[in-house]
């Protein structure tokens, strides 16, 4: 049984689950930004992964990369694992522009989360489970 | 033939080719900082490489993953493809502790570079030749 970590929870939208992971929407209307999640307890390393599941997020980070810059069209993604305040491996992906609000630094620690508007939440989930099931 | 980046040139130490990844070492003493740079041209984002690549990317990560945390027993690594200011594809392989100059914060645009003495860094890429060719 895989428990998300609690501050995933209350920071984030479930979107949906693929093969490995829970994909997660941030609820911040900065930028757009979501995450990777491999449903596997107590794994804070890509590398205590075993090697099919190591494949697998690839596969995962590369279908949802291509995702995102088909429907945000960012000048930059950002991926990245890091996991010094939340230990469960997750692995960011954020979609930046020039024009963004901390354009070119990377975006931890910088902007207070802007809430999305529950319908432009919604609109964002809906797409995201139409490309990922189409 | 593959041109590293200028300022990878400029601020790393080249330490060995795998067979997708030129291995570098951060100048930068705060931190164990390595970085893995595939060896083609014009390609900025992970999801651009191909697929043969991708996996071979991973499995280049992991090692030095692995490699990181045997040699400096870190508390946490940090692993990122940002690129908004070197554009040219690199992954940040960063070990990081919670007693370093900015832990828990990411460490881009925090620190001023600490250059290693000469013997320090000799020292470094000697021992990482000598795990990934053993």
């Amino acid at each position: 049984m895989f428990n998300l970590h609690a501050q995933l929870v209350k920071d984030c939208f479930q979107v949906m689950d693929l093969s490995l992971c829970r994909l997660l929407l941030l609820n911040d209307a900065n930028y757009p930004w979501m995450i990777l999640v491999p449903m596997r307890n107590n794994i804070s390393e890509i590398y205590q992964l075993n090697a099919v599941d190591r494949s697998q997020l690839m596969v995962e980070s590369d279908v949802l990369s291509r995702f995102m810059v088909k429907q945000f069209n960012p000048d930059k993604l950002n991926i990245a694992a890091l996991g010094n305040l939340v230990p469960q491996l997750h692995i960011h992906h954020i979609a930046r522009y020039q024009d963004d609000p901390v354009w070119p630094a990377p975006v931890w620690g910088k902007k207070t989360a802007k809430a999305y508007t529950e319908d432009e939440a919604n609109r964002l989930i809906k797409l995201t489970k139409a490309a990922f099931n189409g």
